[in-house]
């Protein structure tokens, strides 16, 4: 898969040491004058110092840089947190001659420890000496923790006979449920595009995309995602939510961020699925939504994913204890891709178990429940839950 | 520990062949006319057919038997499993010479099977032949399925110079977040105790009880909780809510139920660790107990339980995702047992973690988290997520 850079924008990585496994763990996305930049972030009530002083930062300037750390959340660590966040800014700033407030600082790791000031101190100087626009994969690969692969995508349109690119990453692997966003992901694009909008573009994406996607229900501290359009292409300025061409562009925003979405579910600690489950037939998409989490978070429905197993009375149970009011066992559909397991309170009369077999064999399909309340749907993604989920986090610190 | 008899309650416990291994799988349990009987049962939406038939019998008459088999829930199995509970019910009256409606049914096991009939049709009169007052624990033992032992307990108390015994047994070791009741429980009593308050007291012990555990948050389509009271004591009935005898009484049961929800906590599905959540400094009941809960479900906090790693990162985050409006870090404070790991938004100055270290090693313990916002307090108790969780209920089936 081709990885196209965006005019406007350079990367760097390096092992700065925050992770013990020598692995590159501090990246510097440099913007160029004349970008807009919107980011989402996590709505976890703790949220983490760098979350906090970005938010801040955001509201001053439009961003010249952003600093991203590996290894160490800077999380629940009260105002020296804040503190340590705000002296890489200045670190940074310095370097680049920018404003402090022009550098947005995120960090993923371990919560509750201070951040390792001096390696941040040591390491800035040779990173930002490194930037280049080509450097997307080793930029992607610096942002990981337990994940097993970096997560890289990049796609490109036609506006007005104008090739726009859209390159984005992500990262996360545990302790995902976004609600607004997931861990990190960071997306750039050359399109030009007014800052009002390129919010509007980013809200939508991730609403179709990273808010749509559970691996064990845990928000994080630090969740964060940013869109950066360089304005360097030729095109108009995107200005109208109602122009064809941003509808366009906003919807290659979406996929790209519904393909980076994929990849952190494929990659989820202990992930051996991909597994969407639609709910349908709710009065609303609440009712729909909460119902699909219920059996995206059920242990037990994860274990039967993990071992093939088509136990569809955990998916039934699961369906029973979401609390949507009114359920009628007798109008519910359950399906395993187009096989259908359970209709009029019981087992399909010519369902066969082989049939659901070959399906959850599977590395992606898709749980679909009707609800036979309404009209109203509502997807999420998941992965199941295997020994290797217990294993990466009952050893992640050690 | 003792298992003392009720004078009243005779018992029997038979392999008839339901489950896979040979193990005891039917079990009666008659009860002498003049007794009570009080119950609660599951609030998932999509109740079992022996539940639907239990509470519809429960209305009728005062019940003279109750039948029990594991190895099959009877649960999502539509009109038929109504059918098939009924039948059950109409053979054991039978032989018993009362109404098919003196007798409750109820299932565990697997959902969405039919129950194999001809089975129960045989094993029925020889079961109801081996009755005996003596038979707690082979009939404890004979409703588990993935529980590794039985849960029996049993006290004694005086009441005006009366010795009243209350025995009970439990079974239970996943898909366990009771709301109402856990799996399957049933405890009986020689007292004397009027039907309505028969009733309030299983409602206010299973409240204190079996509704503040949770092994992974799947409420069984199945759970059902029954408190008989024979009433061939020698001591007044007891019919007031203020008497101080039904005080000691009340609490006699509650204390009962408390050993057997931890007992089901302790043989919990791969569980190495009881662990008691506690919540205080909530504005109400309610946001603390969602706080304990969301403590007690996040799979990352579960997993550090597992590992004793006093990873406390992931409680505050568990506690910053659980919705509580107007948490501030800096009011929070976070202990196991009484080391106090963090508060004013970060580490404790005097925290070390070879102290957290050595609750963590414990096999029981409390994680305390006081929210700062008021006086309310509520707890779960709860078990960690281990390696053989996922074995258990990948194999479930197999």
């Amino acid at each position: 898969m081709n990885n196209f850079p965006i005019a406007g924008i350079r990367l760097a990585s390096i092992a700065a040491g925050i992770k013990k496994n020598n692995k590159d763990d501090l990246v510097a996305i440099e913007i160029a004058a004349g970008s807009f930049v919107a980011a989402v972030f996590t709505q976890n009530a703790f949220c983490a110092a760098p979350v906090v002083l970005s938010r801040e930062n955001l509201q001053k300037r439009t961003p010249r840089c952003l600093l991203i750390n590996s290894g160490n959340a800077n999380a629940g660590t009260g105002q020296q947190g804040i503190d340590d966040a705000r002296a890489c800014c200045e670190w940074v700033a310095k370097d680049l001659g920018c404003g402090p407030e022009e550098v947005l600082p995120f960090s993923t790791g371990v919560i509750g420890e201070n951040l390792p000031l001096e390696k941040f101190l040591s390491a800035i100087p040779t990173l930002l000496h490194k930037l280049q626009e080509e450097a997307w994969q080793p930029a992607a690969e610096g942002i990981l923790t337990t994940d097993t692969r970096p997560k890289l995508r990049s796609r490109q349109i036609q506006i007005e006979a104008e090739t726009i690119t859209i390159t984005g990453m992500a990262k996360g692997a545990g302790m995902i449920m976004p609600n607004m966003a997931t861990l990190l992901a960071y997306i750039g694009t050359d399109a030009n595009i007014e800052q009002t909008l390129l919010c509007q573009c980013l809200q939508y994406a991730v609403q179709s995309s990273f808010n749509k996607i559970t691996v064990d229900g845990d928000t994080s501290t630090n969740d964060s995602c940013v869109l950066i359009a360089t304005n360097q292409s030729n095109m108009h300025a995107l200005s109208d939510v109602h122009d064809k061409n941003y509808i366009l562009f906003r919807n290659a925003v979406s996929e790209l961020c519904q393909d980076l979405a994929k990849d952190l579910i494929r990659d989820a600690e202990g992930a051996t699925k991909l597994v969407n489950i639609v709910v349908s037939g709710g009065r609303t998409v609440e009712e729909c939504r909460d119902t699909a989490y219920t059996i995206a978070h059920s242990p037990l429905t994860k274990t039967a994913m993990f071992a093939c197993d088509p136990n569809w009375g955990r998916i039934l149970a699961a369906v029973g204890r979401s609390g949507v009011e009114g359920l009628d066992a007798n109008n519910i559909t359950i399906c395993l891709d187009d096989v259908l397991i359970a209709c009029q309170g019981g087992r399909n009369p010519e369902y066969r178990e082989v049939d659901a077999q070959k399906v959850m064999d599977k590395s992606e399909y898709t749980i679909a429940v009707n609800l036979g309340l309404g009209e109203c749907e509502a997807h999420v993604w998941t992965c199941d839950l295997s020994y290797d989920y217990i294993k990466i986090n009952a050893e992640y610190r050690s």
